[in-house]
């Protein structure tokens, strides 16, 4: 199971593809981020960040893409940013046909260190063991796509497998009516 | 000046064209609401965002598209959806070069009403009288549309050229880094 994990944001968009299935050792077979300029305009930004997400899975072909669910309680200046830079990852897997699942940031924690609640340097700690890096990815962004990613390999591979064959049979939604 | 109007939202996205200048009676081309089905995965409702707006882009070729400012100090659960399906809206336009503006609810209400503070109602009727409809457009996403195009009419056109310029020669951002 090939997974990219996007850990969303209009200046720094983590994105890390690790391959693997539960119980065996995982291989990580891309990090990186991509940035976009603070001084763009929004739109331009997104652009930015569907060129690069697009690379990405242009290169890499993932099965799976797991994007970290965005909540409205974060710092209110950029959750909108992110959750807008997320829209952009899903829409691209979803062009595609690829199956988007959503992480919340404690399941994410939970997966790699066992406790929700871990901190950035302990998350960063356990990818670099579990994908057996010389060192912690930099930035926190990149090593915290590449948690996503591995999250997302170790929880419910049934649950994985259904929400393949769903997507297979919905890549053309209903489109929105016009009038 | 040909403006497509655009209420972002998930389940119902208003779209309206109006063309005019400033001090000129101004015309409706065509009013509209891209839905999406509240069941779908939200990977499936952005791309059903995105067709339903390629295809407003398609039919009515705008030169520019004015967009609801998105605020998280509304609604926390209906408000990522908003900021998402305006990234979609943004993104749409931004590929195609054609440049973005953000209103903010007050902005348009006091544009078509003259009070920043007017209601949905007031909003409805004034979109109606400017446009010389014989009815308001409904539902509200659908007047409200056609309200953000008028403002972006309105406000600024010395700006509106500016900002032109400057689209065409930001079609094609700095690619974002990957590693």
């Amino acid at each position: 199971m090939r997974v990219l994990g996007v850990d969303p944001g209009l200046t720094r968009c983590g994105v890390g593809v690790v391959e693997g299935v539960p119980g065996r050792p995982l291989t990580m077979l891309a990090v990186g981020v991509v940035r976009t300029p603070a001084d763009a305009d929004l739109s331009h930004r997104l652009l930015a960040v569907e060129q690069g997400v697009e690379q990405w899975l242009d290169e890499h072909r993932p099965e799976f893409v797991a994007v970290e669910r965005v909540f409205s309680q974060h710092n209110v200046r950029t959750v909108m940013g992110t959750a807008q830079a997320s829209a952009v990852a899903m829409l691209c897997a979803a062009r595609r046909g690829i199956p988007v699942a959503l992480h919340t940031p404690s399941e994410v924690k939970a997966a790699v260190t066992g406790s929700g609640r871990a901190d950035k340097a302990q998350v960063g700690a356990m990818v670099t063991r579990l994908l057996r890096l010389a060192a912690p990815p930099k930035p926190a962004d990149a090593a915290d796509a590449l948690a996503l990613a591995i999250c997302h390999i170790w929880r419910a591979p049934a649950q994985n497998r259904l929400q393949q064959a769903v997507a297979r049979h919905t890549v053309n939604p209903t489109k929105g009516r016009t009038a």
